[in-house]
Formats: C-alpha cells, sequence, structure tokens
C-alpha cells in the first residue's frame, strides 16, 4: 500500500476481526484484500506468488509493474516465464488501488469482515488447498461458527430437488445438528436450502459459502435465509464485493466448501449437478465422501451414484452414516456376527415350542455334538437361543 | 456301490446325461449321487475327501465304516483328526445306501438328469468353489441352458420387493436378454420371479437355482413358473428329492447362483434380505458384483447399499451398467471368447451402412435365426455391432 491514509486504515479496521492493528498488520490485511480483489478464485500463480514471497512483496512488485526478468529473478525461476506472462496478462486490469479501496468501502458498508491465514480464526484446513487456496475470505456474520468447521459436513446437492432428497437432507442436517455438526452449503436453492434451514430450525450452526460478493445475495429469492443465516451462522466468499457469481466462480465456490467441511455427502444430483464438482473437489483433497443412494428410474440421483462409482463415496442413508464418516469409526460389531454356517444349522433344527436335547439337535443338524455345544454357546449369547427343560428352544 | 444291480444301473442311466455308461461311469454317477445326500450343501471336509481321495474311494471309505486312524492315513494327514471325527458324527446317520437309491428313484420319476464334473455340460465356473463345490447338481429342464451361463447375470433381490425393485428388475431382466445373457436367478417371490417371468417372456434363457430337492417346487406358489422354466430353461439343485428347502441350504444355495453367474446384481434388498448374502459369495469368489441403488428413506434398499459399502459392488442403474460390469470382467473372457466362427460369419454378412435384419443376415451367412441372434448378441456386448432401424450394422 503506497498511501497509508487514514481513511484506508479505518475501513482495515472495520473489517479486521481485532482492533489496534500494527502497521504490519494493516499492510498484511490490505495486500489480502488487494489479492482478493485481482485473482479469479483458484488462480495457482497468485497463490504460488504468495507463497514465494510472501503477500505484500508480492503485491508490491505487482503494483511497481517489474519486468517479467525480474520476476523470473524474484521467484528463482519458480515460475516458468511464459507462465508468468500470461498470468501478467490476466491480472493487469485489476491493478488499481481504486478498485481495493471499493471493495473496502463495500465490505466495510456491508458490514463484512476479511478473515486471513494470520488470524487465529481462520480455517487451517483450507491451506490442503495449497497455492488454490484464497488469499482471504469475506463474511457475514459470527466469525465463531469457523471454530465448529473442525467437525462439519457439506450437505450439498441438485437445485431442482426433489421431495426425495429434500426429506433426506432435512433428516440428515437434522441428526448432525444433534451430533453437535456445522452443516456447510452454498445457500443455492434446493438442497442446499433444505440444509441451512433445517440447520437453523435445529438451532445448530451452519455455512453458507457464496459464489458472489457479500453486498448482494444471491439468489436474491434467499435474501431472508441469508439474513437469518448472518444471524446465526455465517456467509463466507473469497470474492470482493461488486463481483458477480459466474458459472467459473460457483466451479471455485465449491472447492471452498469440500475444502472447509470435514465431510462432503452429496444428498441428491442429477447427471449433470453441480455437487458432482464438490465431490470431486472432496475427493481431491481427500475428505470423507458421501453421496445418498436414490432411485434409478428417474435420474435424479444419477450423480450420487457416479460419485459412488466414480470417487468411492460411501452410500449414506442415515445421519448415523454421515457420524461414521466423519469420525471415521466403525461401527459396533453386531450379534449378527455371531451366526455363522454352523449356527444357521442349529436354528433350523431348533423349535420355538418344543425343547429338543443336544443328542436330538445333533441328528437333525447332521452335526456333530461338540459342534451343537458350540453353536448353542454363541446363539444364547446372541439371545436367540434359549434353555427349557433339559433342551433348547428358539427364541427369535 | 456295493451292488451294481441292473435296476440300479437303469436308475443311474434315467438321470445321466448320455447312455452306454461304462462299468467305472456307473459307479462314480452313483458315489456322486451319494455323497448328495450324505453332505449338507456346501460341506468343505466332503469336498476335501473327494479332492484326495476321489468320490468313488472316499464313498467306498465312508460305507466301509474304516477307522479314524486309517482316515489319517489315507489323507496322509490332510484332514485334522478331530475334524475328521466331526465331519464322521455328522455323516453317520446318512450313510444308508437304501437313501442314495431312494434319491436316485425320486430323481428318475421326476425326470430329473445328474450333472456331474465329468459331464462336458459341467458348468467349470462351479470350481471355483474349491472344496466347497458340489458333488454334482440335480437338474431338471434343458441341460443346454447350462452353457449360457459363461455369459450370465445372477438377478437377487428381496422376496417383499416393491414396485420399484420389480420395475428395475424387469427391465435389467429385459436389457440383459436383449444382450443374449442367461438370467440366474432363485425362484422366490419378489424380484426373483420377475428376473425369471421377463427373461422367459423376452424369450430369454434362465436358471432357477433351488434350495430343496426338485421332486417338489418351493414355494409351492410358483409350481407354474418353475414348469415354464422347466419347459425353457433350467432348474437345478445340489440337494437329492425329499431334502426340504432350510435356511442354512438356501444361504449355500446362494453360493451356487453367485459361482454359476458372471455377475451378480442384487437389484432390491433391505437389511436382512438374503440376496445379501449371495453378494457376499459372489464378492468371496471375486465375481462382477453390482447392486442398484433407491430410496434410502424406506430401507427396502438398504442391503443394497451396503453390499455397495461393504463389498465395493457397483451402483448399476440400467442394463447397459451390468453389461459393463459383465465385459469389464477380469481377463476379459467374454469379449476375448466374443468372436466365433458363427460371429465371424455373421460380421462378414453384415454392412456398416445398410442395416439389416435378422433374416437377411441368415440368409447370407447361411445360418439359423437363434445362431444368428446369438451370434449377434456376442457381438453387441464387443462393441462390434449395434441395432440400426429393424436391423444391425457393423460398427469396427
Amino acid at each position: 500500500m503506497r498511501t497509508t491514509t487514514n481513511s484506508m486504515r479505518k475501513l482495515l479496521t472495520s473489517v479486521a476481526l481485532r482492533s489496534g492493528l500494527s502497521d504490519e498488520q494493516v499492510h498484511t490485511l490490505y495486500a489480502r484484500a488487494a489479492w482478493t480483489t485481482i485473482v479469479e478464485p483458484g488462480d495457482a500463480d497468485g497463490g504460488l506468488l504468495r507463497e514465494l514471497l510472501g503477500v505484500d512483496e508480492s503485491l508490491r512488485l505487482l503494483m511497481k509493474g517489474v519486468s517479467l526478468t525480474e520476476w523470473m529473478r524474484v521467484t528463482d525461476g519458480a515460475v516458468e516465464p511464459q507462465r508468468m506472462q500470461l498470468a501478467l496478462g490476466r491480472w493487469r486490469s485489476r491493478l488499481d488501488e481504486r478498485v481495493f479501496e471499493r471493495a473496502l468501502e463495500q465490505a466495510s458498508r456491508w458490514n463484512q469482515r476479511l478473515i486471513t491465514p494470520e488470524d487465529p480464526e481462520w480455517p487451517e484446513q483450507l491451506n490442503d488447498l495449497g497455492s488454490h487456496a484464497p488469499a482471504a475470505l469475506w463474511a457475514r456474520g459470527n466469525i465463531e461458527t469457523l471454530e465448529g468447521c473442525s467437525l462439519s459436513v457439506a450437505l450439498v446437492g441438485a437445485r431442482a430437488s426433489t421431495a426425495y432428497g429434500e426429506q433426506v437432507a432435512a433428516e440428515l442436517a437434522e441428526g448432525l445438528v444433534q451430533r453437535s455438526m456445522t452443516i456447510v452449503s452454498g445457500g443455492a436453492y434446493g438442497i442446499d436450502a433444505v440444509a441451512h434451514r433445517v440447520a437453523l430450525a435445529t438451532e445448530g450452526h451452519t455455512v453458507a459459502v457464496l459464489a458472489g460478493g457479500l453486498d448482494r445475495w444471491y439468489p436474491v429469492a434467499h435474501s431472508d435465509l441469508f439474513e437469518r443465516i448472518e444471524r446465526r451462522g455465517l456467509i463466507i466468499s473469497e470474492v470482493p464485493s461488486g463481483v458477480t457469481p459466474s458459472r467459473w466462480r460457483f466451479l471455485q465456490r465449491n472447492r471452498i466448501i469440500a475444502a472447509l467441511a470435514t465431510a462432503t455427502v452429496v444428498v441428491e444430483a442429477s447427471h449433470r449437478s453441480g455437487a458432482i464438482n464438490t465431490a470431486a473437489h472432496a475427493a481431491t483433497l481427500g475428505r470423507a465422501l458421501g453421496a445418498v443412494p436414490g432411485p434409478v428410474t428417474t435420474g435424479t440421483s444419477a450423480g450420487c451414484h457416479r460419485t459412488i462409482r466414480d470417487h468411492g463415496a460411501e452410500p449414506i442413508e442415515s445421519a448415523e452414516d454421515v457420524a461414521r464418516l466423519v469420525t471415521g469409526c466403525e461401527g459396533q460389531p453386531t450379534l449378527e456376527s455371531a451366526i455363522g454356517p454352523l449356527e444357521t444349522r442349529v436354528l433350523d433344527a431348533l423349535s420355538r415350542r418344543t425343547g429338543r436335547t443336544i443328542e436330538e439337535i445333533g441328528a437333525l443338524a447332521g452335526m456333530g455334538q461338540e459342534d451343537v455345544l458350540a453353536a448353542i454357546g454363541m446363539l444364547e449369547l446372541a439371545g436367540t437361543v434359549t434353555g427349557r427343560g433339559n433342551g433348547y428352544v428358539r427364541c427369535a
């Protein structure tokens, strides 16, 4: 920042998560805000420059307009010349301090905060995106909601959802809230909206990740929903105010959802749904991934089935399944495992009324007495068989 | 067989697949028939004895009632003494020549045939069961149907099927028959019955594998279905006449279905459906395995989802998915064997531009329509031929 004017410091303090900012903190905040206006989401070249040179220095060189040779020198050749030239071409029209300032003014006006990797509130899991990680996040709502994202589930799916998909989304959201998990989604029509709404209705925490700037709500019909999320949860975006959502930004937004959440579950998605893209991001990031199966006759769950097939997503039937996916825990071994081949044959030989002796069971089942005794023991443990007289009967 | 009486030879000839049996063939047939009455399905100890000593000699020693020490000597300690003693305990009550003879009488009376590993018709894929393979199969119907099992799909599922499951079962069966695949199932209510019925209605081949003896139909309400399968397809069981189905025998019957079919698809199954057991057998055998996803709100497809989760079954949405599953089998035996002499002649008779009907191809290739249809099916699978208008063209 060439001119640390008082007004700029005021704007930056207004969007910062804390007060009493040092000069260095002001510079870093400014550089991060600027980077969010310069690059399109997911621009790995920008990320690489920030990694190599730091967020301030990389911005300083950009604004100074140094030569390609100088870039090669300072980055020690880590970025190919041709690639660097293309990146500079992409960013040129946005290297404008007035644009940065306008973004900050809008942010301040709409009560936005700027969350940066320097803040303790920064969701560390976003760093898994490497050079694709956002320079910062713009946010509206309760910043502390981010903390809950360390145990969170992205429920994503079709805008054109069916009653079936909505029912499952609602059941999952409620069950996950009961398990103190935060619900992450994209604020869109259909599955996203149900996930957010049920999270709010059951007094859970929810985060909406949007593809456009937070000065306007998209879709506008969800304005009331976004306002409620702002009051009780959090809305974030990596693009500054004034930026409209585009197809690219939706796709890149999906990578933030996938990276932010502990697990991603595709609730209902046709073959072309954007939720499949979120699932692909989650798979690439090695995040736990689930998908809810649905009817194969309508195509409305084809994207879920494709996610299971192509990305090895877990078939999800309940919030319990999701919880298992998130915690990575295997369920309790059931009593079913007590019923092996011998036990089955003994069960076949037993009556529910007439007690039968070990000898009688052995003859009927074609088994030796030792095997019968062992099987009876297992079945008694499982509660399927009980003694009667000097023999045994089936309970179940 | 101690006494190769004339009547016994007559009985054996009546159930054998061919006439003019040698003394050795008669002995082997008798021993195999006897073994099916002695052991419960899947008894690996019996299978091991047959492997080690041969089917005749193992039976001879059993009937002779030799000592445990003698068993240890002849098996060279391959079977543990304790285990052998338990096995002998299991089999003792069934070592009765009158029982063997009764089984053969019943078989002859009900037009059953005894298919043995010595027959060229024996489905080699059953040998993958190792010592769990059946000693022989009892059969009613058209033995040549077995040949088609080298390209077959087991469609299995719930007895308490829903309209959804039945619709998918019907679509899959029809699509697979169109691809010249044989439909294998268990003759039960629900999904099994739909699979068989649609296979018959679309003039396909179908095999029912039953858990009880073939002197009586189970379930009895499917008598008309079984009679139709007997006329156009095949019904098999590894247990002799007079043996009723039990839970154990159903579970073991499932291993025959899984071993016989190239791929197994669970169409609709709740959490407790026996079809899950068939899927587990298919997975153990390394067979291609699929499951049709369905609604998660009713529990009626929970077994399918569990099969996808626990056994890595492919989610199946269409007959095309199943065809991909079948042809994607390890070693791709089907595609390599797809182009035989008949297929080559059909290819020669086809054009890349002009669609030709089955009749026209038959005339050009000098082949019967059934052969043309079979060859076209194989070539479609291989992706070399596709339908056009009411005829076919070459793709490659």
